[in-house]
């Protein structure tokens, strides 16, 4: 354990929000005030681009009761940013913290901001600049490495088993075939989550797409025209990221341009496309023959990593410790990581912290199990079991077929 | 007063689901149990369908467990219909009727479904088949003539405001332009909900574009282009049914082809069209020049009428109430009508109902007040006071701009 080292503090916050990302950002906070091994906590507005154009604001300023406000409220309170810095803007990240004595650097974000975190840690060295370098993890797409699980996806998977739970009553009330197209890029550990919609056999989502389960539309239309056949209805749910055999995404090979990020990363979310063309694709193909089928589709878009007043109780908890861990580890001395969650046996949910490599967790993203996906249209209990701990109590619900 | 008619009673649900039409439906159960005049309350499966192929449920058997679990679930337990009766259905209806000696029919739904109680009503007198009908309102769009408000509108509205909150909160950490589609086809009262989800000054949503005020495709890019310039970003509330001075909607005029149900309504919700056809006009239009828009569209789609375990509590207890008093006025000696609320004066909010004649509710709908709508692109304080208290408290939210 190296010896403490005296400074400022910078924390900021990266990528898409979360329900709970200023928990987290809280967490530090009270870390700080905690541990007392740092002399100022600065907060960047809007990730590395508040750094390197020294926008900061002095986070001793706000009072308990504003903190457990901004807790509470979804999307990075600091804000957040997509840029990924090169070289040159990292060497801007340093004259920034050179000059304002910054020898702590907390950054709240997912894979992009932990690999933003690594290069700024590895330039740090170079450059001998001493610098101490956490990342403390938030993805709804829960998609991180190592981590068993990451703050922010229990919210978002709560958000998304209480919607598909209301669509199913829904669906089941005007019966038709709905399609809901639901976030997660490359990993389907979000919409996998609507399969706790399920209270009982008949309730839908009664076909459940990952991007894990290359999908052909013959097996697509296939499963919706036998669910649909047996039930006279058909929820699905689909994820934005699925996927043809062979690789490319639906989305990409319906769309004629598609709009990227400075990390490459296709847009997916913030349109309705997918889930048009899998309902208007339902039409066509199935609908034939004087058959009218009452096909709609629903994207569940921003609503799910930012609606306010219904997160996990435990996520959001969890997100506030893992702010609090990162600066406790920086205050034993630690020099690097990112600070991560795994379960503790035992007959009920807890988990610990630890600290593994930022490299560990960087850039590549963590995919759901195999064994978690059946018939390349379902999930398994094996998945429920991992998952009800993480989102906690849903809404009671009932339905008058209960009655015997 | 009539004297009190002897005999059974049917209860079926109507149109499109809300989030507490269920809360109705345990009114009426509960109005029955207590009144004693009504013999046997049977349950028509999915509205006049169930009466006329006489699927019936005994709602006798349902234990008040089940009842309460199915009085905070979405969407029409009893299932819903889009049927119109014409005169040979209604036929039909007295067959069921008379056959199982139905004398009370309540109809919890919309105009749409005032309507077929009025229809209904008047065949039975034309045909000397004693009946008393009754209209459970229930409409999250909160369109209905007379009704101060409707059942169902206040848990909506709820869901808009935080949604809309939650999103202001997301646009404000990544800056841009956001559009958010939010129900309501012909009136604006859902969608000028989302003015609840301003806690600050520069807060959005910062336009709000409603039916009743007509919107050129000018005047809208000149909205935001003003407010991007302004602030950075522009956060968009527009509602479906949004028009063109002349009368078309931006629906119709943008769609080939518009899907109508057997009311002859334009299916409007159930695809992203819309909001993607607004971000694609602002990025054509405002983008140019190298200029890059980040410009994303959410259509809130169905969540807004069924999203479950988060209801306006006076919105619940107000939708229980209408459906008991449904049940007192026709142990009254009522012989039909729609059950209103009213406010009552005093410096508190608090309602009374009362009795409406179904004509006087059925078909037309209501419009928003121009007092309501300010320079066509935004929602007066007067209408935040009508608002408020359907709504009744929302997520507590904080912002770091309110450090001193």
């Amino acid at each position: 354990m190296s010896s403490q080292l005296k400074g400022n503090a910078v924390v900021g916050q990266s990528g898409g929000p979360t329900a709970v990302i200023n928990q987290s950002l809280v967490g530090v906070i009270q870390g700080v005030a905690e541990c007392g091994h740092i002399d100022q906590l600065l907060g960047a507005r809007h990730g590395v681009r508040g750094i390197v154009d020294e926008k900061f604001i002095d986070l001793r300023k706000a009072s308990g009761e504003l903190l457990e406000r901004v807790a509470q409220t979804p999307a990075a309170a600091l804000g957040s940013t997509r840029d990924k810095p090169d070289a040159a803007y990292c060497e801007r990240i340093f004259k920034s913290f050179s000059k304002n004595n910054v020898r702590y650097f907390f950054y709240i974000g997912g894979n992009d901001s932990a690999d933003t975190a690594r290069i700024v840690s590895e330039l740090a060295k170079k450059e001998k600049y001493e610098l101490r370098v956490f990342h403390v993890p938030k993805t709804i797409d829960n998609d991180l490495r190592v981590h068993d699980h990451t703050p922010g996806y229990g919210s978002a998977a709560k958000f998304v088993a209480a919607a598909m739970m209301g669509d199913n009553f829904d669906n089941k009330s005007l019966p038709g075939i709905k399609v809901d197209v639901v976030m997660g890029r490359n990993a389907g550990f979000l919409t996998a989550a609507s399969v706790l919609a399920r209270q009982n056999p008949s309730d839908g989502p009664h076909l459940i797409y990952v991007p894990e389960a290359p999908l052909s539309e013959e097996k697509f239309l296939a499963d919706v025209d036998r669910v649909y056949t047996k039930q006279g209805r058909c929820l699905i749910a689909a994820s934005e990221g699925i996927s043809k055999p062979g690789g490319v995404t639906w989305a990409e090979a319906m769309a004629e341009h598609v709009e990227r990020d400075s990390h490459g990363n296709a847009q997916l979310s913030g349109t309705g496309a997918l889930g048009d063309f899998l309902a208007d694709l339902i039409k066509r193909k199935l609908g034939g023959g004087g058959k009218k089928l009452r096909v709609r589709a629903d994207t569940f878009g921003y609503l799910q990593r930012s609606f306010p007043g219904f997160v996990s109780q435990v996520d959001a908890s969890e997100a506030r410790r893992v702010g609090q861990m990162a600066v406790k580890y920086s205050a034993q001395g630690e020099m690097e990581g990112s600070v991560a969650m795994k379960r503790l046996p035992g007959g009920f949910y807890s988990i610990d912290t630890f600290l593994t490599p930022l490299s560990s967790v960087a850039k590549e993203t963590k995919h759901l199990d195999a064994s978690y996906i059946s018939d390349g249209n379902n999930i398994t209990e094996a998945f429920v079991q991992y998952l009800k701990p993480l989102v906690g109590e849903l809404p009671k619900v009932g339905s008058l077929d209960e009655i015997k």
